[in-house]
């Protein structure tokens, strides 16, 4: 049975999922089959995943049905179960919690291998639509303290290779966002400002590390990058809400992802990288203080023992430099 | 030139190195060449490394020649360098220092395949007291604000398949030691005790994760287990310096990780894993509330998107399965 457990030290929440480890090493380890002949995300094969939740389609076909550019359906094998209420415990010095959450899959285009720059913009726009839809949906559940957005592309992040992202429904609030809500309330403390409108306004002057403004976002290689072709994507005006997004920014910002993909793919053959959506916690757990924002990361296949262990980053490429090749391509 | 850099929220430091990254990918994607023939660290290569710092070898061979069983030698493509004074500066809202610190390569072993459990007890003992030797010595420089050292075996982990282990004394504190020993004195300060202390005392009590006890040292699987087999080794009397290790207590706890790396090998065929040893700051900054310790993972070569945006993980095996497994294979 999952449940969601913490440490009295780091307070990093886990969730154990007890799902067949011998079998999922075995996945993980085997050769990717890259072919669209068994792929449950292609179109003609809608029955192989469970019944959609949201998607955008030609108004003259069903649901599970071919037709649709965008399609959103909860994981097969969800990290968390979307029934039940949530329970807490103590286990003597550490917490446990259950497993509740929702975990569903945005099948990102009918296409079996496009990336972001290789199909139109109102397709990447439909993408970002589906995000908000169901980060709007799901922050009605008063269970739900965070939502997530994850992407990963390419045979170095992702299992399948059908482009898809993570949309996640927490009942806790996860370190890596706890962590930056403490560190932007620190600096709010001392400045009466957004840490992020302050990195904003010091990019944009020097524009060293800016890659691509647009009217509403900024992308930028951020000062200390922990990976080569590190990017944030920020929007310009303070907000932490990425749900009231509309949609023109949502097509605007879809033009700045298809550049960026551009830009990654001509400057990394065979790129796999990753993508994640921070935005504010959720219910009692608002933080008008936090800025929403998106970070990219290139995935390379070794290393990274150190990095695990100290939190401590080598990177090779300097984010000025990063900033040039990808202005350059993008 | 090499930079350590940091932002204002998360504070993480980071080292942009400026190493050439192209090469670097390119080598990072290239299948890994497993044999002895250009091998640097195979005995017969020892001028193809930097002079040795630190060896235990026959008394009657010389240095930088053959007759070693382990040999300590600076990293050739150092991440930080040796010489020099730190220099501290802001650049607006952000931090920079000078890439100082030390970044040496324990090579393990003449063998160059042979991981600990398939050499003598001795052998990885002395491995163990290189780590103590050169910590020793590294703590006397007074610009180094710790010393962290980090193994990695296999192809999934290591870019080199010659045993090897790094040793790095740093001029900061990294984000992962900091957030722990914040966390440690916010429990000291609630409860007057060491929250690790406490674990033990609940683990060795309960049973269920621990994995191997001996008369120093428990080695067990973490409540909140963030990989599948994470395992920590911590010594059973608080102590914040594993400098201040006896040789005794270094020939036990060579044998419980060999008994480790056999109960993995025995689980994992083809097993990657990263090892990393956690011990207290330096100089001004030396916490004797930290309780030092050792915390292995297993590598897998796919995955980590959600984990890396997130410090939300999601493990498949529950702790108390991964211990009842190696328990029966150690």
């Amino acid at each position: 049975m999952a449940e969601l457990r913490r440490e009295p030290i780091l307070q990093r929440w886990v969730v154990i999922t007890g799902q067949p480890w011998e079998a999922l090493v075995e996945t993980l380890r085997r050769p990717r089959d890259k072919s669209a002949d068994s792929c449950p995300f292609c179109p003609g094969q809608e029955h192989q995943t469970p019944p959609e939740i949201f998607a955008l389609r030609d108004p003259s076909t069903s649901q599970n049905q071919r037709g649709w550019s965008v399609r959103v359906v909860p994981n097969k094998f969800p990290a968390l179960r979307i029934e039940g209420e949530i329970e807490r415990a103590a286990e003597g010095i550490f917490d446990r919690a259950s497993a509740v959450g929702a975990h569903e899959i945005v099948i990102e285009t009918p296409s079996h291998t496009a990336d972001w720059d290789s199909v139109a913009v109102e397709q990447v726009a439909g993408v970002l639509r589906a995000y908000r839809e169901r980060s709007l949906d799901l922050q009605g559940d008063e269970r739900f303290r965070q939502i997530i957005v994850a992407r990963n592309y390419g045979p170095e992040a992702a299992l399948l290779p059908h482009p898809h992202s993570h949309v996640l429904a927490l009942p806790v609030v996860p370190m890596r966002i706890e962590s930056e809500i403490r560190g932007l309330l620190d600096y709010y403390g001392r400045k009466e400002r957004c840490a992020y409108c302050d990195i904003l306004r010091q990019e944009l002057k020097d524009g060293e590390r800016v890659i691509r403004e647009t009217s509403t976002f900024v992308a930028l290689a951020p000062f200390s990058a922990r990976y080569p072709f590190e990017t944030w994507i920020l929007p310009k005006a303070h907000g932490h809400d990425f749900g009231s997004t509309n949609s023109d920014q949502l097509l605007e910002l879809a033009g700045l992802l298809q550049r960026l993909a551009s830009a990654l793919h001509a400057r990394l053959p065979a790129l796999a990288y990753s993508l994640i959506l921070h935005t504010s916690p959720l219910q009692r757990f608002i933080e008008p203080r936090y800025h929403w924002h998106i970070e990219m990361r290139v995935r390379l296949p070794v290393g990274g023992g150190f990095e695990w262990g100290t939190g401590f980053l080598i990177n090779p490429l300097a984010p000025e430099e990063a900033a040039r090749l990808l202005r350059d391509s993008a």
